[in-house]
């Protein structure tokens, strides 16, 4: 039951970003000790916010994406770790501020920040370590970096108020979906890949081809998150679906569903993730819904293409272990099939 | 009843920061345009909210600061003007992240943005407006200024934090009192005035009396704000009184009131500030313990001290139009007595 997310084509057999890994992991050492340095303040409440996120175990593939970014370009030196460090504050910054506006309770298995200690301190500490990145970036020095990343500050914030806009909308069209995803995923990684062949001084060819790499892996890696979340197969590996379902949000396996579905179908979507009215035994129906039509299989096959592109992106370096890890790091991405 | 906030030596009448107004009228005109060009998006929910919060008239105290202070340093080039932007969407941000933190359901007397739009909305055009911020200042293209400006937003928002904390903590002290306020409102005054002179170019000695100047003023407008919201005089002309009672917010008048206060006092403070237990007639008993204190009167006489060293700090400036305005502001901030 539910969508098999598998790789069609992949290279060889990824279970795990461990090229990218390994690439990264001597610099990536050095990124952890400034996020848990930054995320200090005499106020005790703000670093111990924050370390209940930084030991949450989130993949950090963001920032490894900026130290992976610099190494292809050759990058020799030390920028591109607190590059990497104000990357990830960004993104912990968003998931806080996201938390609040979604009302989660849980965001990996655990307790979301909120629910410990309020939406107040959620809020806030948000808008530290956002401070706090900003700082980082300044201390780095490139203006261009800092281009680059305060624009994709403003361009996530507004992709969440769009989502806003769109959540309970079963109207919503592919094309706005894509909007949605394009300015709240796909702009970070995007930045985070760019900012690692900025801050290496490379020619305009090569940073826009970093960053239209981190902007197609980036839609692909939210296109593959979308469709896990009515995945039959993540559930019966005891990992949470649903969310997306529950909180109305409208993702692409539910806006094709809904366009692919018949007249009964898209009652049933209007009821649920339109008016809120979910009963026992509806997330299951919404998941065989989704099969039937096979908007999850498409779904996949979306990412594939995105993931395709961003392998292309690549094609002006020269080989390399980066080059290497970071295609890896595409199949990765298409193929997690938690 | 209540506090008479009025101005023990004031050089002249002062009833308005009207010399600032009329010093940085033409740049103003500048930087509101730059506001309005900068909060658009194609999210059309972003500058409809920015908007509703750009007419609210407020003072736009903080962007005229740095006006002024560019010109105090003969600034010639346009930086300023962007840098003031900057400065009021800091502001802006932080007050619609406050609103959510507090549940605020006015300020300045019109329904607040998360009342009109919801507290998700809230939270994520702030985030919006901050990024915008950043972005401008990069256009600005001083690291400096940039340095200073990102401290300030990690500054504030630890300030807000350490708010959080000792709301409805009676026995918070004076000293932590000040540490709130040094960082959630006096940060962003001394920004303001710093960057001023730094985009400027000037001597450290400058830039510093400039920060000085700031962060003093924003000690004394923050001190007089906090007695203001207890101000039987301010009631009288029909503003809005005791947000911060209700909100269990501690400040000055309440910290002084209830360490000079009897046993009976202190615990009609406990029940009230700490419990959260306010019935009618609460506000006028609290309003009239201050005055028995005399706390009112001391939290004003502790701003005056404030406005004077900002003054001070002033003292190395040659003679100037900007130099009187930025004098007569202290006055204006010290003696506001709307």
């Amino acid at each position: 039951m539910g969508v098999v997310v598998e790789l069609g084509k992949a290279r060889k057999a990824v279970g795990s970003a461990s090229a990218l890994t390994t690439l990264v992991e001597e610099d990536m050492g050095r990124v952890n000790a400034i996020i848990i340095e930054r995320a200090r303040s005499h106020v005790d409440l703000i670093p111990e916010l924050a370390r209940h996120l930084i030991d949450s175990g989130g993949k950090r593939l963001r920032p490894m994406l900026t130290l992976a970014s610099a190494k292809l370009c050759d990058y020799t030196g030390s920028g591109h770790v607190h590059l990497a460090a104000s990357v990830e504050f960004m993104h912990t910054a968003t998931l806080l501020h996201d938390d609040v506006v979604d009302e989660s309770e849980l965001r990996r298995g655990k307790k979301t920040a909120r629910m410990l200690w309020g939406n107040e301190a959620s809020v806030l500490v948000g808008d530290y370590l956002l401070g706090q990145a900003f700082k980082m970036m300044v201390d780095v020095g490139s203006l261009d970096a800092l281009r680059i990343l305060s624009n994709a500050a403003a361009t996530i914030a507004e992709g969440e108020v769009m989502q806003l806009i769109t959540a309970n909308n079963t109207a919503t069209t592919q094309d706005e979906y894509l909007a949605v995803i394009n300015c709240k995923t796909a702009a970070l990684f995007a930045a985070a890949c760019e900012v690692g062949g900025t801050i290496a001084d490379r020619p305009k060819s090569e940073t826009a081809a970093l960053r239209a790499y981190g902007r197609n892996l980036g839609l692909a890696f939210q296109l593959i998150d979308d469709a896990l979340d009515y995945s039959g197969q993540q559930a019966d590996l005891g990992k949470s679906i649903g969310d997306d379902f529950r909180e109305g949000k409208i993702t692409l396996p539910t806006v094709l569903s809904y366009r692919w579905g018949n007249e009964a179908e898209r009652d049933f979507w209007r009821r649920t993730l339109q008016d809120g009215d979910i009963q026992d035994g509806d997330l299951e129906h919404a998941i065989s819904l989704i099969e039937r039509r096979g908007a999850g299989e498409a779904t996949v096959e979306r990412a594939r293409d995105y993931g395709a592109i961003a392998r292309d992106a690549l094609a002006i370096f020269p080989d390399s272990d980066a080059k290497e890890a970071m295609l890896e790091t595409v199949d990765f991405c298409v193929s997690r099939a938690y």
